[in-house]
């Protein structure tokens, strides 16, 4: 089970991309190693070269973004402070993983199978947003998270807004810094245009 | 291309509601109309008494969305009143739809591919998706919504929180108000809990 050093041609790297962007398109089970061979112009043997096989492949690439989320996660709840500036901490650091892991997030997004490895990466998933709606709880608790809105679905709904980057964001247009700024003035405070009195004429 | 009536066993709306979940599942592509058959437990020639084939599938399976996507987002655009309240208007209806017709949302929310199906599909939710960010931006100009972020990104921002809703809503928990509800307060007004002067002690 152990990863070899690349060779020539293809590294490890490409090879993951290659296998994460087949698996988030066709599903893990609907992608043979064959298949993965074909898109990357290669033989199966020099796949087996790097890893040995497609669950190690998806264990790889799910890992990718796995390790990037529960860190921000982790980050934010270890945190000092109010629940509700960590809850705004990790929703910042997870858009910049998204952005920074974009397909393999794409694809731990997608995963329903019923394999193992499937199965766990999908727990993995799930402790993170279990950590999530628990700092939603917490800052409802806190009196920070308006109380008219499940705790559950106010977490769902947030991330719902995240994970949607992995649909249309395109690195072209904006980076991550605005993406997370824009992501956390909609969740936090609305799209509305706040009408406060005593507001300043001329905001900057 | 005509749709032949049902006939005893599985009618038309059960074919087309496996074959959503399969295309989901699997990918149109990556779907057969022998893996359809074996998924219905009836002959390939039992699915082509109701249709002519997978495109028309899949064309029934996405219409049954975007006829009703469409249908109020055209009613939004259409109405009298602020642009702001058009959009939420426009979310809450969403939010209905979604869960009304979910495996064929979500079918459509899940479609890349190149076939002349799956592009016509993909078009017709661009064109949905053209007239919610107009809307936005008229919120903008009427100076309802926060000039502070793009509207185009406003726009994907809120309806990646609608659409998230394919991948975690489920019946028993709540219904399609509820959820209405929450997206609305959390998406125009924030999760943030409002402090304003003057506010009542004990809000109902």
């Amino acid at each position: 089970m152990s990863t070899r050093p690349g060779r020539p041609g293809y590294d490890l790297e490409q090879v993951l991309l290659v296998a994460a962007r087949a698996f988030t398109e066709r599903g893990y089970e609907g992608t043979s190693m064959q298949d993965l061979a074909g898109r990357l112009g290669i033989t199966k043997s020099a796949i087996y070269h790097h890893v040995s096989g497609k669950e190690e492949l998806l264990r790889l690439a799910t890992d990718r973004a796995l390790d990037g989320l529960s860190e921000v996660t982790a980050e934010a709840v270890a945190m000092d402070g109010k629940a509700i500036d960590r809850l705004e901490h990790a929703v910042r650091r997870s858009v910049e993983v998204l952005i920074d892991d974009l397909p393999y997030v794409a694809l731990l997004l997608r995963l329903r199978g019923n394999t193992p490895a499937e199965k766990r990466a999908i727990a993995r998933r799930r402790e993170i947003d279990h950590a999530i709606g628990d700092l939603v709880a917490q800052a409802e608790a806190e009196g920070d998270v308006r109380p008219d809105v499940d705790p559950a679905v106010t977490a769902r709904l947030l991330f719902g807004m995240v994970n949607s980057l992995v649909e249309w964001y395109r690195p072209r247009q904006s980076g991550a810094a605005e993406i997370a700024d824009a992501v956390c003035k909609i969740a936090f405070d609305g799209l509305r245009q706040p009408r406060r009195t005593g507001r300043r004429a001329h905001p900057s």
